[in-house]
């Protein structure tokens, strides 16, 4: 056994069964290992953002660390803007990044680069391993480290000469990490704040924003008088007819501003304290009145769903206080002009039953939350960190965790060309997996954002930065180039008809919306 | 005026006059200046490795800097495999990275990262400009430093509130840095070993391998009886018909160990001693035997063409001694079945004079270099450190800084799946490239290296991450999606025929050659 083995069997002894890989030279002895280890699925990307971004997914659905495969300083670098989501989505993720054997680290050749470096913004655990003894215990550290609550990405760095000396260690378990008991002291501060009547929100992320903790919290919001909402941004929300309805903090600052006015008090239930995405001139950072009081209840670390349950009891509210549901609703499919609403009210129509959504629809897609609270249930994963390219990688690595449920990505066209070899995946996974683009053929959400900050309208050299339509990308070519069946709709009537037809297949499938 | 328009005027004072940018929200007073401001061109990235790359292929052909304009953390990072790749070719570059306002960072917004960490792995200097007033001598000390010898990149971080705030600051000029003069003692130190008449290499690198010092060290060898040779991967050779044959230290160990056995000493003029690209079981890091002696005539921060002819005057090199020249050669077009060798021969024939040829052809293409060196003469721009994805954005930078030659890319399938959204910034901005795909439809270079590295054949698992024929890429569909026109060739007559053709017209083209 060699040290590749060894790392292989410690993932299978640990319950890490699948790789998100794309291996080099310093990586072979890796893929000579997996090739023998048949507890390991391999799941090739053709850019390393695919492999992450999936990784991500991944683990937003199976709540359990994917490995990744990354080659050296660089290969690890092409994979950071994805890494930068997962960690604003207290995503696990257990990164294996090779490297020359640390005698040939002082010959400085070509790939060489500071790794550690690279790794630490956006990892929560970096270690290298440096004996093929060893490597057992650090990769079992770093699923543990992966699973400890809130949950991070962990960089485990492996030299060539570890994964191909010999060793005779045995594989390494990991104690499986649990989250912190709710603080019965924050639980008994916040319901005294709670009883205050004063106009209060419960701000909710994270596993509060499960089908079941989401009932607790909408119990204690109608006995407190307290409104619900959730974060702008969350890895993974379980919502729909039967589910309880929630907002999000809206991503515009003016619209923030009036959610928050005149609220007096913001409880935390592994939410932050809701800030500006971005500062703009003569505007605050804080989305909350000077004067209001932020109260944690529970942060990250802890159980989310006991926390709310231990609330729900401390306030005595009523076992006849049913949480607030959406009733489902009959929608009719749309007709005339293509719009990101008549995108939404097809899916509305249509979307089966357990759906995950992946939304990177930026600008186009902001219509699709509120009407779809009565749709049939569904998860819904958004872009946590604001690193765009996550929308067709997240949907690869969502598919994979839950093979029998359809998975729709509600895609920008910009953040879409980010990554685009995710489709590659799809198509070589067979993944069930149905793509629509939204084809406005500019980066709308920049023309806004340039108002936005004061600096005027768009004059040639900045259109040229903002437009993507000289030429026009061609959505339906790209993905039979990667060998997804695709097509094209520039009308309601003709996106349901699309749609419907999509939904009725399984495998991946792109439709270009042009709008 | 603001800090981003001072920015601005202080590249055009400094002369540079091309920004590629993948801009955001931060960086939108920077596109606001931008379209104020004549003097400089800005050529948008659908990703930001097309940017750094594009940024690096200008500054080998322009021998100046580009700016980048990138968007945070997430931006750059996205942007670093292809900053390794520059650092690697010494190319100067200057990246403006936008950031969040000090007063925001607290905050610790979702786009909030460690900039600096991930900035200097990949670049020689880092600074973060703190108040628009200094922001024109920050971005001349960015200039400055990116050009001081060996030239380097150099980012420099700009928060936004930097760019929006009022200045009265001026514009500054940098002094522009000049190479280190030749060592009068080193230079006679070299003259002596040379004189030994031991079995010597001169091993050249960087500007070194331009023509008019290649012709000088030519005669030195002549004089000498030593061997001339180039690093294994260089920035840029000026190479073909006229000019200097030299050969690489080739990228096999095994091959690179002959090739200097029984060498005594090794001349080093810009180029490192050499070193295996990657460590394997067994076999060492220096490819020189043990006892071979090094001596470094001149690094890369000097003169490389005044310490050649330095050295020259100090043998008294009689002028009667001319450099070797390869001479012209009639090449036939090939026939029968296409094979990276029939590429390279039609190319021969058919490579229009003052091409640039920018190689990522990785395995198929290194046939390409012995057949050309009677080609008509051309540039060759390699990958220089080994980050897969630079050939096509390479491409992208060197036909906007030489609108009037062709640029020839030899792309291999996987690395040009890093990268592909190049193709889209070459059809927007109708630049002169002809791509050619050299699709053997796996990365035939790691099933080479997994039998190097003693991992042995590869089973299921291994074939299913070293294949990428399920399915295959479509390269005539991809380029279209991006607005690219392009054909298909499976013979070698096929594959002349489309040459000849997309050699006689202008714009972007792409020929993905069937292997």
């Amino acid at each position: 056994m060699n040290g590749a083995d060894l790392l292989c069997a410690t993932f299978v002894a640990n319950g890490v069964e699948l790789c998100f890989a794309n291996p080099g030279t310093s990586e072979m002895h890796f893929v000579a290992a997996l090739d023998r280890c048949p507890g390991i699925r391999c799941v090739l990307g053709l850019f390393e953002g695919v492999v992450t971004g999936a990784a991500d997914g991944y683990a937003r659905m199976a709540d359990k660390p994917a490995a990744t495969l990354l080659h050296l300083g660089p290969g690890l670098a092409n994979g950071l803007a994805n890494l930068h989501n997962a960690r604003r989505a207290f995503s696990p993720i257990v990164n294996l990044v090779g490297d020359h054997p640390a005698t040939h680290l002082p010959h400085d050749a070509p790939l060489t680069s500071d790794i550690e470096s690279l790794a630490r913004p956006m990892s929560g655990w970096v270690r290298r391993t440096v004996h093929a003894d060893d490597v057992g215990r650090d990769a079992a550290s770093a699923i543990a480290a992966s699973l400890a609550w809130p949950r991070q990405v962990a960089t485990l760095i492996v030299p060539a000469d570890v994964a191909w000396n010999a060793t005779a260690a045995q594989p390494v378990r990991c104690e499986m990490p649990v989250a912190r008991a709710p603080d019965a002291a924050r639980v008994a501060a916040v319901a005294q704040a709670l009883r205050r009547r004063a106009r209060t929100t419960i701000l909710l992320s994270g596993h509060a924003l499960r089908a079941s903790a989401l009932e607790t919290a909408s119990r204690i919001a109608q006995a407190s008088g307290a409104r619900l909402l959730a974060q702008q941004s969350n890895a993974r929300m379980e919502r729909g007819a039967g589910r309880v309805p929630i907002e999000r903090v809206p991503y515009n600052v003016d619209q923030a501003l009036e959610t928050f006015a005149g609220t007096e008090q913001v409880i935390l239930v592994g939410a932050k304290a809701p800030v500006a995405f971005f500062l703009y001139p003569g505007k605050p950072s804080s989305m909350l009145p000077p004067a209001c009081t932020v109260i944690e209840l529970a942060g990250r670390d802890t159980d989310l769903a006991g926390a709310l349950e231990a609330l729900a009891d401390e306030l005595r509210v009523p076992s006849s206080v049913a949480p607030e549901r959406a009733a489902p609703a009959q929608t009719n499919l749309p007709t005339g002009r293509l719009t990101p609403g008549a995108i939404t009210q097809a899916l509305s129509a249509l979307m089966p039953e357990h759906s995950i959504v992946c939304d990177e629809s930026v600008s186009s897609g902001r219509s699709f939350f509120p009407p779809t609270f009565s749709a049939r249930p569904h998860d819904f994963l958004q872009l946590t960190g604001g690193a765009i390219g996550i929308g067709l990688p997240l949907a690869v690595g969502a598919a994979i965790a839950c093979p029998d449920r359809k998975v729709i990505v509600l895609q920008a066209d910009g953040s879409g060309m980010y990554t685009p070899q995710a489709l590659w995946t799809q198509a070589r996974e067979r993944l069930d997996v149905l793509t629509i683009v939204f084809a406005n053929r500019r980066y709308a959400i920049l023309q806004a954002e340039l108002k936005n900050v004061g600096a005027g309208e768009p004059g040639r050299n900045a259109r040229r930065m903002l437009d993507l339509d000289d030429p026009s990308l061609d959505w339906v070519s790209l993905a039979r180039g990667m060998g997804v069946e695709a097509g094209r709709a520039d009308t309601a009537e003709g996106f349901a008809d699309q749609l419907r037809a999509a939904l009725a297949q399984r495998g991946p499938f792109l439709i270009e919306a042009v709008l």
